[in-house]
């Protein structure tokens, strides 16, 4: 059956809207919990950007936002400080053997661009969850690629021979930043 | 007229929640955009945490959040990068003559604590609209009232001995960079 947008029902007949992308997310979420409790980073998931339409306003504990819509994200997912450093990235999941561009907005992309002019560690995370494989893919990488190719999508070929290999592990989850630590602060 | 809660109605009969604090805030904002557009720094305000309920959801672009609440903070408002270096501030406003430390809240304070911890630079800058003063107080002095006081405000006289006045401008409207950058990474 199909559904507007490209969404389609899963078993129990509810819209699986929420379930995008959010093993890789929940991964990088329970990630960030082991940095901080084992004061390693403090590194988190910014709220998703809404507008407020409506709202019930007895006061702030009780408010209930009746009516809001969400915004197109100026900026990426994640961001803190990691040994000093300034760390930002977006992460997504993608069933293709590729990843399409049309998943990350120009804007995210102009904002990774500044954060590495800025002197920040600018990057993307990648699931590509048919293979099983999660890449972490610096900035600079990123941002070659798009400015060396007319393509609209990257091949994993790519993540592969510049990105960095992320295993899915019990504790922390997903050590993105062992690879940071191992391949991109040694560089500097 | 009282409302719960402590809410004022102002001129146009709309309730005022939207306003508390708002000056100091969109002050901010416009710097941060100077900061952005001038290639200075790369500074955001995060959006407000809230919890969605019911949302009705043709497709992301067409979802219309139906009720949602907000979340208490667990981070401060205010991250991004500078020359390199990690930023993370709250920005509050107060119309007494002392700063109520009931206006951050503990895990706000245990945030800016862990900031610093990891090489980042934390601060709060707090408006006093009676006395039309604003003060760039850096994390490590607010902790170290909070550890050798049982006061639950802190004096504008502390913020006098040990912060940066702050000046409101044409542009950058409020240039807390420039204290940053002299008073702050000057010192390491």
């Amino acid at each position: 059956m199909k559904y507007p947008c490209g969404i389609r029902k899963n078993n129990n007949n509810k819209i699986s809207y929420s379930n995008r992308g959010m093993n890789l997310e929940s991964d990088i979420n329970l990630t960030n919990e082991y940095y901080l409790k084992n004061n390693i980073a403090v590194i988190y998931k910014k709220p998703t950007p809404i507008t407020i339409n409506k709202i019930d306003y007895p006061c702030r504990k009780d408010a209930v936002i009746k009516e809001a819509h969400f915004k197109t994200p100026s900026t990426t997912d994640y961001n803190g400080v990691f040994k000093g450093k300034y760390i930002d990235f977006e992460a997504k999941e993608t069933k293709q053997d590729y990843f399409p561009l049309s998943n990350i907005h120009s804007h995210q992309i102009n904002h990774l661009k500044r954060i590495i002019d800025h002197g920040g560690i600018g990057f993307i995370i990648v699931s590509f969850t048919k293979h099983n494989k999660i890449f972490l893919l610096k900035g600079e990488k990123l941002l070659d690629f798009i400015s060396n190719n007319k393509r609209k999508s990257i091949p994993i070929d790519f993540f592969e021979q510049n990105g960095y290999s992320l295993k899915i592990k019990y504790s922390p989850r997903l050590d993105y930043l062992s690879a940071i630590e191992k391949n991109i602060m040694e560089d500097e």
